[in-house]
């Protein structure tokens, strides 16, 4: 096992009726900012639920964060933070929402442009406003992490950013509100969450006994679950176990001294820069070519998924490797995501524009080795092909 | 899934060398009372390190907190930290050190006496000193978590308390400081946290499938490394998975969500408090007998537990049951933790003296659905002998 830090002070209210919470952990004096996404918050009540439990007190609203969320969309948020003398932030909503409502935390405290942050990783944020979150989508971690992604629309660039600071001082998750969500969003949240996970656990083993068997628990979890929530919308117990998988996955816990990927999220992060795929879209895409492009640097854990997670017993090493590689696809697709570029009309003329970005970004050198070279990501890209 | 609220903020620093985090994470003004036990920290030269990272910090010392750590020792500390000025507890040694210096830094800022903590299971905790853990025994979790259990031995009451304001800031886990420990205390420390699992495990499914997940990878940890803990003492990576095994058993994760039952810890609490066997041996001695007992309404979790913990496949609900239940009692003697009170020179007389000690403190209604009454508890506690 690495050495490690962990830690992670935001407090958890979940559960149905839990939204009650809000009053009790935002001060009675704060000047609130509500900030959500394209309005199906106020399509679904929660929304008008929040204003109502926060009556009488200092509120003001910033509606419109898109999904990817960008530096453009943000930095009016930011102006209006400064000028309404903004003190406490609620992010109501999923995770580009949170994201958005970090970077937002931590852009508003600083003299210079935001778009420092990003250029920094988040490495010079000093301080950040205080963030509450109300969840209604369970996929990024978002609401339990420190981290967050911006994408500057102009220039097609998506890059991430992580502070101590920008950690939620509280989320509210409450299944029921993932209830109204459309199937391409509950796929896609499956998929980003099983995805999470991997980066942490498909590297190789340092005999990290219990992030092993909890990532492994995350991953059956989805697999149970994920389906079954396609299939039965309404069933509480599969979205309260998708909701808290999803904080789980990306919370600091299963990461905390193993080895990390992150390669499928850089090179997936191009493609969404590029040609506006979902996230989980990307994410579906690019994993199983990575696997198996890397098939043999990560060998040990891929037979260890395979067995564990998959219940493979049979075959060659190899064989067990293809299989459990076909299984995940099969499980991606089976949430209704589809798994390669050309299912989303985008043929091998992107595999150079698509380097090209990673070039620009300097992600030169990818994975839990730094072994993935450009020349390795071209194989992967034309794997996703 | 039951609705739940999680907060954890002690931030834990894991590994070799983490030592130097005792610097930066104790503010240089602080006055510093440095608290242990019965001098295995003086022997093994962890003290002197602590005091060499410390060097010119205020500084006092308080040892001799013991096994089970009474009152009458604790009002000592509470004692000289008022009479001191102390404001910063760091707490150098294993469960029990660390237990004690959350009553001392709850007990020291309050005018009345200790004890009404332990009246009021700490709900009467408004404030407490900061506390800082040094992690020498992989055992408890009280490094993790804002619970610890006091005695007073004029009485024999052995009591639990809780507060949020009990929290440590900070844990430093280095493995490599538990290499030292007998045999005696590596077994207890294996059986405390797979209790620990069990008894926020194995009660009634609630189809909370992450949390069973991971109660079942702590336990499976547990069961592999506990024997090579004690057959190969210098294998760091066995320590390093036992010690965040134990803080992960009972730093609220794992019982977020889901019923509890801690029949086992009540019922072995009167035990020590009598008998003064360690805590260890006497959850060893319990829980088997618990679980006969309590097949029936725990059969459900039984063969979950059966299965996926111990590989049970075949026979009967009974038999699998059975053969799960002479596991875990097999297990607890391969650590060399005896699982009979007759193995500790006790017989049936007991019996009628622990029941009066469960009924003294208000142990009438025990266990998950707090059925467990007196009448069964006498039942289990002959099962004991």
């Amino acid at each position: 096992m690495f050495d490690f830090t962990f830690y992670n002070p935001t407090r958890i209210h979940f559960g149905k009726d839990r939204m009650s919470a809000l009053a009790k952990e935002i001060p009675a004096d704060a000047r609130v900012m509500i900030l959500y996404g394209g309005g199906s918050v106020v399509r679904t009540g929660v929304l008008d639920q929040v204003k109502t439990i926060l009556q009488g007190r200092h509120l003001s609203e910033f509606g419109g964060i898109e999904p990817n969320p960008t530096y453009e969309t943000l930095s009016k948020a930011v102006e209006k933070v400064k000028a309404d003398g903004t003190d406490y932030l609620l992010a109501v909503g999923g995770g580009s929402v949170i994201d958005g409502t970090k970077y937002i935390a931590a852009a508003a405290l600083m003299e210079d442009d935001g778009w420092c942050i990003l250029e920094n990783r988040g490495r010079n944020i000093q301080r950040a406003l205080p963030i509450g979150v109300v969840l209604t989508l369970a996929a990024t971690g978002s609401e339990m992490n420190n981290g967050g992604v911006v994408t500057r629309a102009a220039t097609h660039d998506k890059i991430g950013f992580s502070s101590l600071h920008c950690f939620p001082r509280f989320a509210v998750l409450d299944p029921t509100k993932t209830m109204t969500l459309p199937p391409r969003q509950i796929g896609n949240g499956v998929v980003d969450a099983f995805v999470h996970v991997m980066e942490q656990y498909l590297t190789y083993p340092v005999d990290a006994k219990v992030q092993d068997r909890f990532a492994e628990g995350l991953l059956l979890t989805l697999i149970e679950d994920g389906p079954r929530a396609l299939a039965t919308p309404d069933n509480y117990d599969v979205r309260a176990n998708l909701m808290w998988t999803a904080s789980l996955a990306l919370n600091g816990l299963i990461g905390a001294g193993v080895p990390q990927d992150w390669a499928t999220h850089m090179i997936g992060h191009e493609i969404t820069a590029l040609y506006g795929l979902d996230h989980a879209q990307t994410l579906a895409i690019v994993l199983p070519a990575l696997l198996d492009i890397r098939r043999e640097q990560k060998a040990a854990k891929l037979l260890q998924y395979a067995e564990r997670v998959w219940g493979i017993h049979d075959g060659s090493e190899q064989e067990k490797i293809t299989a459990a590689i076909a299984k995940t696809r099969a499980f991606f697709e089976s949430l209704q995501v589809k798994t390669r570029l050309r299912d989303y009309g985008i043929d091998e003329s992107a595999v150079p524009a698509i380097l090209a970005q990673l070039e620009r970004h300097g992600m030169t050198k990818l994975g839990e080795k730094r072994e993935i070279t450009l020349d390795i990501s071209e194989q992967i890209v034309r794997g996703c092909c």
